[in-house]
């Protein structure tokens, strides 16, 4: 059969779907705005509210009132929005940005030069610390929120339909348990573990834990690192829990109240990723995989920069951008870059801050912030050189763009090991690219076809669902709104011990009975002998 | 907030979901319908062909041609069908359908009468037997095919987009793979362990085996009970597996195949469940749950049977039906539940053959067949008396009809174990059932509220998805058409041994580097000790 060939078609499926998918929401928002659901959000600050921002305004557009809880001295969150209201939290010790960015420079400083041991592990060090302070932060917040009498009352009364929390930070946990309101999280992965005793049940032989850069066939040195990625997250965990959420839990909530069984009581976890960026692994029911959520159809260019990359012709064009969290690159890098571009048939459109390198060729054109999301879905893009942010990530499958990666931090580089063992990336190590590395990668995405053609496939993969991302998480929070919440879809075995989950006792249990059965069956067998020796001895 | 209350509106909702995606399917189809897709069909014969039935002519409404494989003496299949085309295999030895009647007569009867050990030993005997025989029956079917250079040939030049079976037998499953195409199974569950290791690992503390009326909390009696009930499915598997499909995969696929390897290779699991059904539990991307998706809203009733329930005023009506498999209950069991009827105030509907009861009431009307779904979804009905089928089970969901139960064989039990434990049916043992306790149940189920009550809320959770059940099948039917299988979305970890599966080989690594360490550590500071103690008698 010839229903559809890859690509197009399926895009064009799923704009009919979309289409379709406008009517169902005009429909259901016409019940649903006689009245609006209440959702209280209790974000993280920074990157993440970018992606919380996508759920909060489209929340808002069908006719739900949003009450976001936010710092008194926000990062990226905006005090006043026509989308939310919001509650400023006087908290004592606000988090310190300056300190977060230094962390970040030096690491960044220390990847390209190089540092001794000693520096690398206290670089180690600093980020657990500063994870710690951060923690404690959101803690120090809740704990203002808790004592705050009125605050604590207006909450209570406002009769909010449930909490949306992005669950990095526990917060969002604390606050709804304390109101009595189901929890919805907007999760890319936790420290708690993510798939290993919070979501399902996942084999350490083909889940790789995040971050581990491995994939869900490993060899055997692999597997060893996989468990040892493990064993490490989980002495994180222990830490951050154990010095942070469960003196909490046990003094604001209750004293027999177990943290991770608080947050494993979430009604439904909006997973911002799916199964053509994640390998597959098992889930649960109340599980939503939202990947790609954010992504809309690319919007006409301005004039200038349309006719700039209508200027590329037949070679097409290049966009190349760091995200928001590293602003400037070294000089070295940025020359490098620049001398690379210069050498290519492409035009280059280049978000970079910072000075302009000397080596910038013609066809370059530096911007202080570009349309990403327009320029990804442009015809003429051939490539999208990314520091591999998951937003970033998502939009290219999204768009079919393949990807030069140059991750620097954090998630990045197992962001993008996940696209290159797709073969849709080139992937560098920022520690050592230069102008040959990277002219290499350069050509070899732009002109080894299977790049194009995998990161197609992928996205008309990542297109072709039921019901868009988007839609599918004001599904299930509007679900959660009509059911005041989502128990039939979780499993409450978190409620069970170790020993009872893993059913040891029963195994011991079955063991035991078995050598009670085989030891009465010596027994016998013994003493039957014995009796029959002494007879036989007897006759003789 | 009151978006909305929980049954009617939902039910609203779900209509106004069910309009938008008919032009969804409209849209869909306007593009699928071009050329159309090409299904092979390998059903289950008997009452699974019911189910498939519904997916085969929803698949020919969508534009899709559909070929089923059907034995020369159907049972349930009927062999010209505007729906689908039948290609009839003349497979050697039939299924016996009088035995399997006669063993079906016999354990009712056992189950009534009471028997000795020994006579229900056999009848155990007698079901591995017959078990035994249909999948011997299924392979040589598959034989035949195989075997016929020219059916073979023509199967192949019809370039079909997969083959949609029922895993209950593994005829399909070789087919697909002869064939080279794509699976998509459509299952209630399977001998082959259903969750336990080929859908997503479930932990035996929460995750009950099916058939063992078990739910998702159990005493430690119960996890005893639920591992037991495990072993002994896996010696059925072997026994199956063994006796029949491995040296079947080794002869005609080749002799490093594994036959659970091939199952497990499925792109899409369509499920004939969901969690309003099933407890949750761990799940894989590629399952989807379809519960329902024969169920429909309900047409307007002839008028003399509408007349007859509207007669029964505010009292409402009693629905009775034992399915199609035991078409004659004894008599001694038709007069007590006849002699219940006729004391109660509503009026009853009873789907009975066989010799009219002498105790039968004015209120009770005896029909052959009854419009099951239509007088379900009647505002008058007030109980279903059923036998347990999953069909009719779900169907009492998706209407909101609470249940009385009382399951003859088979699954039946553990259908209505499921419904008891949700407080929605009452349930009866067909062993010892008399007059009384029939007249008991049926009271308490129509004047206990609460019975009512979460009924409707389970049909309104059931009710309440981004998309309907038979929809969805056809998403993911037509995904894996569109895509040429679902690869993406189903884990390859069936691929790897046992010890690599549960990291038993790393784990053991780890102990040993561990033990090294230590035996290392202890022999430095034995040493260390040892020179301590002689630099120390030296000194003195």
């Amino acid at each position: 059969m010839e229903l559809t060939s890859l690509y197009l078609p399926s895009e064009s499926l799923s704009e009919m779907y979309r289409l379709s998918l406008v009517t169902l929401a005009v429909l259901v928002c016409s019940s649903s705005l006689v009245t609006g659901g209440k959702v209280l959000v209790f974000p993280v600050d920074g990157s993440h509210w970018i992606n919380m921002k996508v759920i909060v305004e489209e929340l808002h557009a069908r006719g739900h009132e949003v009450t976001v809880l936010c710092p008194s001295d926000p990062w990226y969150i905006k005090g006043d929005s026509p989308f939310y209201k919001v509650i400023n939290i006087n908290s004592p010790a606000g988090f310190d940005r300056d300190k977060f960015e230094s962390y970040v420079i030096r690491t960044l400083d220390i990847r390209r030069q190089g540092a001794s041991l000693w520096t690398r592990l206290s670089l180690v060090h600093d980020l657990m610390t500063q994870t710690y302070l951060m923690h404690k932060m959101v803690l120090q917040m809740v704990k203002v929120i808790f004592e705050d009498d009125k605050l604590m009352q207006s909450l209570h009364d406002a009769n909010f339909d449930l909490v949306l929390t992005d669950p990095a930070f526990g917060g969002g946990v604390f606050l709804a348990r304390r109101l009595g309101l189901p929890l919805v999280f907007n999760a890319r992965w936790t420290i708690q573990g993510e798939g290993h005793e919070v979501i399902a049940p996942s084999p350490f032989s083909y889940v790789p834990i995040t971050g581990s850069e491995l994939s869900d066939k490993m060899t055997f040195i692999q597997r060893v690192k996989n468990i040892l990625y493990y064993l490490f997250t989980c002495i994180q965990t222990w830490y951050v829990v154990r010095s942070n959420y469960k003196p909490f839990a046990h003094h604001h909530i209750s004293s027999d109240v177990d943290y991770i069984e608080l947050f494993q009581a979430a009604d439904i976890w909006l997973m911002r990723n799916d199964f053509t960026f994640e390998f597959p692994r098992p889930t649960m029911p109340n599980v939503v995989y939202i990947s790609g959520f954010q992504c809309k159809p690319s919007k006409p260019l301005p004039k200038d920069l349309e006719d700039f990359v209508q200027s590329s012709g037949e070679h097409g064009v290049i966009v190349m951008t760091m995200g928001t969290l590293v602003e400037k690159l070294p000089e070295d890098v940025t020359e490098d870059i620049a001398a690379a571009f210069a050498e290519l048939p492409q035009k280059v459109i280049w978000r970079h801050k910072g000075k302009k390198p000397s080596t910038l060729g013609n066809n370059t054109l530096i911007l202080d912030w570009l349309p990403q999301n327009d320029l990804l879905g442009h015809p003429k893009t051939r490539v999208f050189v990314a520091h591999g942010g998951t937003n970033g990530v998502q939009e290219a499958i999204y768009h079919g763009v393949p990807l030069v990666g140059l991750p620097l931090l954090f998630d990045q580089q197992d962001n993008f090991f996940r696209m290159a063992s797709r073969g849709v990336a080139k992937v560098l190590d920022y520690g050592t690219v230069n102008k040959d590395i990277f002219l290499e990668a350069l050509k070899e995405v732009l002109y080894e076809p299977s790049y194009m053609e995998k990161m197609k496939q992928l996205s008309s993969l990542h297109r072709d669902q039921p019901m868009k991302p988007l839609d599918q998480a004001m599904f299930w929070i509007e679900f959660v709104m009509r059911h005041k919440g989502a128990a039939h879809l979780r499993t409450e075995s978190y409620k069970m011990s170790t020993i009872q989950y893993y059913s040891i006792d029963v195994i011991a249990f079955l063991l035991a009975v078995n050598l009670l059965v085989f030891a009465c069956f010596s027994y016998v067998v013994k003493i039957l002998c014995q009796k029959l020796c002494r007879s036989k001895v007897k006759k003789e």
